[in-house]
């Protein structure tokens, strides 16, 4: 047992840190000002993106979430504590290194999963950073935890599929930037439950992909990021050619897909909460109300304490996570990987509403970053299945133990 | 003791509820409607508004906040249950009814300490809810809960005070419906702590008023009500005719005001809980996942009983304090104005989360009410003191009976 | 709606407020003295109570529990506060008053289901606080909060019943003094569910009763008030005449014993709650570190207002509770007792561990009275049904409202 | 950053659980029995133990916590998940392994500082589990996790020191066994503030040693392993030659020890909720009401999980602090050791209390080693200082990064 991270983490740490101390943090507000200021915030791609890009592909700050040939190469466990670093601005530092949510994922399975011709036309243009993708799953009608619930049809018509549903919170559809969206329906409803589902790739501008709107997470509409759409599929029509890894795999390929995206989210989560405890210390060690600096309270010293004391846990049970995924696989780190989507966002929401408390009213505003990182990671208890969800199957794992004796 | 509400409160609440149904909740979708139709969102004034206004005032619906012969004449356990069924629709009802912050604090002051001029020329219009207006105390650069802290300075100049500073949260002070502000400054720094503030009116007009921006809560600009705006003050000129009560009485107005604010706060709260309740218990009755409706799940069932047991004591404490508000006046209802203030936050924002969990993806956005109230409600940890200065004043007051014995 | 007590209880209250001061609280470690040098932990009485029983009963304090000709009687809301005020000093108040469980609730059911021949034998001599008697519900072999699980038999032979079965935590049997049982069990398990179970008198010398063990408490016995007895019954024969009210009217007993039995460990635990938070501030008050009381500790002030204001909002919610008893009825205020069933438990643990925490090593020993209060704080989530069984009786009648809409 | 145990780790587990299984476990209810049958529970020492302690010893499972040549010679990290291990029978592994509290942390300082007669005398036969021994440091009158509170003096008279004040919650020292008592005081009253105690070895046996009485822990008396003493020292008189270390080293030795002493409570505390996890795991599995087993019950289900994902992050900080203390020092792990002070015992108290609430009546009495393991755990809060002392030093520490900048 060791936990020091090894010699190439560090190093990446190292760059990284540097590149979000050079780079990022100074583009914070560039950013916000160029999105403003934009015509339409749906259309608007801030420049400085593209700057930040170039200058983290130039320092080989790319595509770092990607095992194998296609990406940097690296482990679970040597990414997560980068994207641990690049939340701590996850609007820019995820995004400028090729390492955003939901192409990460995308990426992913066209990998894993996706044909030749797929990989050319999609894999190629998302790992070079030059287009943006969607992922559509959940439905508004019913409780998408329970894939069996799906509603969306993919029906086998000659050549071509032809999909009619509703999906939303398909993040980054709402942005011309996405070209590409990968849509989860039922192609046999007829069939076990885990092989009814398909996953079709479906051009973003075939006839009958109808955009309604985009979903607000909180108040926030999130078009820096090409928000969360709505989308009704009416009769959309795609060559049969477009199904990743065959009819009946949509579940297995979502199932595949899960462990690394909730990782990721978990491991950008501990960084959200590093920057909300930075921002609660340097606040209250500024702010004087009764005669001495907040940080001088007692209470406001019990949230400091705490919030380091849950995230140390937090984050090396991530850490574990991770090297189990790469010791023993996905599979073998299932519960792991339950238990830090539970504990990951309750730990994330519980220090951020920390730090709006001790910013006073400052800290529900766009003053500070925290109401936006609460709204966030609030999102986090919810996405890829809700807490109750993963308590469930993780306490009748646990159950299983004693069940066989 | 008795805890049931007298004849005259029973009548008004089956009025009021009946209003709701019949105009409040029908017009919610159509306000959002025009409001987000409207060419401007800031100077926007949704027409049903008015009509929902004309309804209310007929039916009697008027000024119910406001004790004696200028309002509805009710005592503050009267009105307490009356501003629970408002808070069901926090947008639409208190405004329709002439019963919405700040101008209910606004017409409190204006009503106890204002001169005939002053109640002439503003107090009428507020009345008849012609006009509205806006309250300016926090400060962007201090933490305001510390009253000594504030920097506006209130300067007399002959027959004139010249202000300078900086306010924001400044609630209404966006909507060019908001004709008037009190402002709460210095006019003398060097006076005793408590003497040193004065309050004044300032009409919006006067020139050296500058609007900087609008302080968005948790995403949300608040438009329909007029938002919360960031003010500097250059050089702005009043007649001295302008001070309420005298120089030196700023800090004992604020907390005159402070105490009938804080129950209505909480009041309408208590409303938002059982609103998110209902949410919750509808939503979870329809939902199914993995064989059976949400509402059957031990673990909502957990979250609907906790909340029914919380919104219970809240409410409880919140008629409690109403009635010694009336019986042995605000100073002696201290300890438990800070009890509900400390309390029916912390019970509302759980019950409200929970509500939300239970919504899935659509609980974060603008399908449901429930994120909007949310953050609404997580601004009553801050609003009129954050909960921690509450606390400490409280504990204070507890210790105090042992350390004279 | 009304706050204020009506005359006679705060008489009530000055008058036990005094006795108290004057004999209750001087008697504690006389108390303790007597019964630890006692031979024999079990069969001690120690004088002193019978002092205080003379005492009280020469000040009509006696019986308050009691509604009707028997008893003081008290609606339920005069007695609450008494009760309160007694649950300071749970060991001694309350029996020295004749109001210590389970003879309140042996007492009531004698009092309403009782014949003549049994409220002359039984009935009598525990109004005068003659003798003892103890109730015989749960079960170590079963989940006795499920009632049609309970598996003592009551079997008719001719002229008589016969019983076998098991009970423990029949809390008082331990005494010498407890001269009679009410045992609960099946007469007929083929009978409607809630028609299965009959309730029998069985004086405690009847051949066939083993007293197996006392259960301990967190390592107290409560020899005290007679221990928590675990007793065997075989082939126990009492006279037919010994049933109550009727064979299969067992469970409508227990149902009705439920209310007022629940609404007094309530009001009691208020008073626990008072009293830990009175020990918390006074010895914070006194006790220094780091340069200063530990009551000017942010932290420890934090702790003070809470439970300030927990146990506000408990105390209300258990009032109104009493009221609506007097006025609709225990089965219209089936809700608010299942609600205070859950929020005072969890109030009271929660005072009393911050002030066990406040006192430091001295707070978990026999040197204050926190741990044992503790102790019996946290059996309240467990005797008459654990919460999660009210909690979910709570949230479908909640449910219940939308359900039939 | 490797999470697999190293080889020499896993076997000792192996070896450690089997012990467990093949006589820890069966011993339990053997030892409570000789123990309840001894005519004196004081003087009582079960013969089972010294059986244990022949069969470890024989395994070669004796002295594991001690590095070096004097004991087992294992790092932190790999006695860690060995003392978690011995947690799950509090009472009987850790003394038949020779691996109790306190001697653990006393055979460390007489390891570390101790003179070779010191050695000779005391540690010898500490190593060889022949006599037991105690630390006496906290006190009644003061708050004793500020030391300059001390009030126990410690005055050098010619060849002696003459040892005057009281101590409480001196561990194990009600034991005839316990031969020897480490006693910190007060040398130098003026000196600077951490160079004013020291610490004297002073035989139990030694003229003016007045055992008062035994401090409870909720009912316990802990006399399975020495009670917890309150001592009074009258003018007890010791050569100079038995001060440890020198005069003033007393502070330095008790950070010394606190800081493997704290770890070592940590450890053993995640057994305790390991075994509390499987205790509620097995119950809920057998117990049936309202037609299912309580295992099936969603609340059920999120104690258990809930308890899994809390126990593997415990742990992994506790490992990870093992570890920091190997490679970087105690010292060097300071901020470590105070999070696990804090995150391990709220997290055991609360897997505790809810395997308590899922056993019922059962859960709180001497049936289930429960009530038990949640008293014992509920110390851990205060002992070697309170939470709150650790979490205001954490935060200070974490502030620290901010200040400095």
């Amino acid at each position: 047992m060791d936990f020091a991270f090894d010699a190439q983490t560090q190093e990446l740490q190292g760059e990284l840190l540097e590149f979000m101390d050079s780079h990022i943090y100074p583009a914070e507000p560039v950013f916000a000002q160029q999105l403003n200021e934009a015509p339409d915030r749906w259309s608007a791609h801030p420049p400085i993106m593209e700057e930040l890009k170039a200058a983290a592909r130039k320092r080989g700050l790319w595509n770092l979430f990607l095992p194998g040939d296609h990406g940097a190469g690296l482990t679970n466990l040597q990414y997560a504590p980068l994207a641990e670093i690049m939340g701590r601005s996850g609007a820019l530092a995820p995004e400028a290194t090729n390492c955003a949510a939901p192409d990460t994922g995308n990426i992913e399975v066209l990998t894993q999963f996706g044909t030749e011709a797929q990989q050319k036309q999609w894999l190629q243009p998302l790992l070079e950073g030059e287009i943006r993708s969607a992922f559509c799953m959940t439905e508004p009608d019913v409780a998408s935890s329970d894939a069996t619930n799906i509603g969306t049809r993919i029906t086998r018509d000659g050549d071509h599929y032809v999909i009619n549903g509703r999906k939303w919170f398909s993040s980054g559809a709402m942005s011309p930037r996405c070209k590409v969206l990968i849509v989860m329906g039922k192609t046999d409803p007829s069939a076990e439950r885990h092989r009814q589902q398909s996953q079709v790739l479906v051009p973003k501008d075939t006839p009958g992909i109808e955009i309604k709107r985009s979903m607000n997470v909180f108040g926030y509409d999130d078009a820096d990021h090409g928000g969360h759409a709505e989308i009704v599929f009416n009769d959309v029509r795609v060559p049969v050619e477009n199904v990743i890894s065959g009819e009946g795999e949509g579940f297995a390929i979502a199932q595949a897909r899960l462990g690394p995206g909730r990782i990721h989210h978990c491991m950008r989560a501990i960084g959200m909460a590093e920057r909300a405890l930075e921002l609660m210390c340097r606040r209250t060690t500024d702010r004087v109300a009764f005669g001495k600096p907040l940080a001088e309270q007692g209470v406001v010293q019990h949230w400091i304490a705490e919030s380091r004391v849950k995230i140390e846990q937090a984050r090396l049970l991530v850490l574990k996570t991770a090297w189990l995924m790469d010791t023993v696989g996905n599979q073998g780190a299932h519960t792991e990987i339950q238990a830090i989507k539970v504990a990951v966002p309750e730990m994330t929401t519980w220090v951020i509403d920390r730090a709006i408390q001790a910013h006073g009213g400052g800290g529900v505003s766009q003053e500070f970053p925290l109401a936006s990182l609460y709204a966030h990671a609030r999102t986090l208890h919810l996405v890829d299945g809700p807490d109750e969800v993963h308590r469930r199957s993780l306490a009748r794992r646990e159950l299983r133990k004693y069940k066989t004796k």
